[in-house]
């Protein structure tokens, strides 16, 4: 899909809980719908929450939450209605630009191959190569 | 009051714990005292901190703090001179040009009406309506 | 070094945990290596994370790490070859413009002093003037 020239949005995504995993889906959604071309990086914990056989699994919450914020979203999980923000994100890559990809050097570290992770990853990069294509875009740290 | 053409500052509070609401509030200050224009988007455990019966209560420090670093920030608290940052925030609005809104999601998610919240948030609004507010901006999440 | 007309990136690290301070080193490097100009601005437990006598130290992981990732970056930390981020991060300032400084208020807070700090932080400032020099850059939170 042709994108216009709004600014892009580039995502390190280095957390890997839910309620922020939710909360960069939302975000990242958001700019596909206006059109803004988005780069998401996955580091560490986020990278590990793309792993093919965990991603639609339960990933807990921030230590933000509490037990009884915990205890929320678990409910709020299993509202009718309620989508999976890993299926939020394939359906934002149907409709807008996003580009998913994998830190080389956490790939290495947690000794992750390409085929472990989720189709959705477009592929696996270095930093600087990350820092290159989000250059001029708003860069967001989750 | 005026703000000058200097590049907006927009911030996306997620967490809900003193120590990274505390940073927020720096933050926010030092871009209000610069005369530029500030956007802050409420989500999940940042909203919570500003219902209106608990803005002003204590909100623990986040994980990295250790139980060190709590007692730290509550003997902080207990300063003469202390100034909790909800009411940095409310001076910072006063003399600059903040706008606080809430995410429609989280409010869906928590439950939270409009009036459940602290009168410093200015507003309810969609993603995409915050994103266009903060095109071209600094794109903060904290 | 001379760096080119190419966007800042400006950090501020308030997490003090050994996955987040990897995260941060390797964006500054990779910053760095693109000859871009990176200032940094410690606070709370980012800045205590460099204290002389702390640097060096195991620093832990974030909440999101849960017991089975904490013991993956143990291990990590054991592997030949592998560098500490605090040694990444001053061959970075080596080969790059990269400026750290302590954010006063945090420095007042913990009773932090510009000699309890490694010598790798070039100075003490506020807010105001960190972002005055963020101007214009990418703005990241870790």
């Amino acid at each position: 899909m042709e994108t216009t020239d709004q600014q892009a949005l580039s995502l390190i995504l280095f957390s890997g809980t839910d309620d922020k995993l939710n909360a960069a889906t939302v975000l990242v959604s958001g700019a596909a719908a206006l059109d803004r071309r988005v780069n998401v990086f996955l580091q560490y914990w986020g990278l590990e929450a793309f792993e093919k056989d965990r991603i639609d699994k339960d990933h807990g919450a921030s230590a933000d939450a509490g037990p009884e914020g915990q205890e929320w979203l678990r409910k709020a999980r299993e509202m009718p209605g309620h989508q999976h923000w890993a299926d939020t994100l394939r359906l934002a890559g149907e409709i807008g630009d996003v580009h998913i990809t994998a830190c080389a050097l956490s790939m290495d570290l947690f000794g992750i191959t390409k085929e472990d992770l989720d189709p959705m990853v477009d592929g696996v990069e270095g930093v600087v190569s990350f820092l290159l294509s989000a250059e001029g875009s708003q860069l967001v740290f989750i």
